[in-house]
């Protein structure tokens, strides 16, 4: 298949300078502040953002360097096909996070509830829409049994460290 | 900034073969019927996917060949910064559709509520989780007195025809 090349319209920001003890998902990532940078270039695009309290981020996972089929994901013992989870060592490492708009000077965007490790390049920024975005389903796999794990799980190098395709 | 560089992992069949009169959002696309093609390659990574009920899809919209940073989404009248809407008109035209998982076959995928064109690559697919993904908030700016729209406003070719950088 056709490979596809995006370059980055900015970069995030965050408190997070190791992949070490990270939240592992926005959800869990409650009040820490962040910033996007915008590429001064697209800061017409961002006209009528503010109005918008949540905000979808397409991030490449710059620091994932290589994928594997099956992990152990941060929120299970045992491990799982990559597509059944939410794991960052995917063939395309893109990350989804949803963080709250807090204020915008220009072409910075101040966020909190990022999960993303500081210098994180943006692919794309939508704004939430719940009627859109929002789903209702009980239907959600080996979730079901780890959710509780979710606000306390803290990241690890697994996905990281010398990471080789398996 | 440094381009980056995917390669997708497969492709949706949808019955849409043309822009205009589709849904513009999977949630307004309920029961539409299609399909992943996963690349052979990574059918091991379907590993524990039946038992979810909702796939998220970033997909390449391949059909959008560049962007603006102002448009007219199909929900208004009124024109937006490209980043304040969910135009596929992007500097990366990724998309996101969130689609019903109905049956698996090897590395095929049945799937509901499609709402991209059919041949669409996917750069990835990961589990919709609705402690993960769903928010609450009132706060969507200028969509709170569109969505009514929402279920009956269908596609145009107004981000693909002849389309140049604004």
């Amino acid at each position: 298949m056709e490979p596809v090349t995006y370059t980055p319209i900015g970069i995030v920001h965050s408190p997070f300078t190791s992949i070490v003890g990270m939240p592992v998902q926005s959800v869990a990532a409650a009040g820490i502040a962040g910033s996007i940078e915008l590429d001064l270039r697209y800061r017409e695009g961002l006209r009528d953002l503010v109005g918008f309290s949540h905000l979808l981020l397409l991030t490449h996972l710059h620091q994932v360097t290589s994928y594997a089929l099956q992990v152990v994901p941060f929120l299970d013992d045992r491990s799982h096909g990559i597509f059944a989870t939410r794991s960052p060592r995917r063939p395309n490492p893109i990350g989804l996070s949803i963080v709250r708009l807090v204020g915008m000077h220009g072409c910075t965007l101040h966020i909190e509830d990022v999960d993303v490790i500081d210098g994180t390049p943006l692919l794309d920024l939508k704004p939430f829409v719940p009627a859109i975005d929002n789903r209702q389903t009980g239907q959600i796999g080996w979730f079901a049994e780890r959710l509780d794990r979710l606000q306390t799980t803290r990241a690890d190098n697994r996905f990281y460290d010398q990471a080789e395709q398996e």
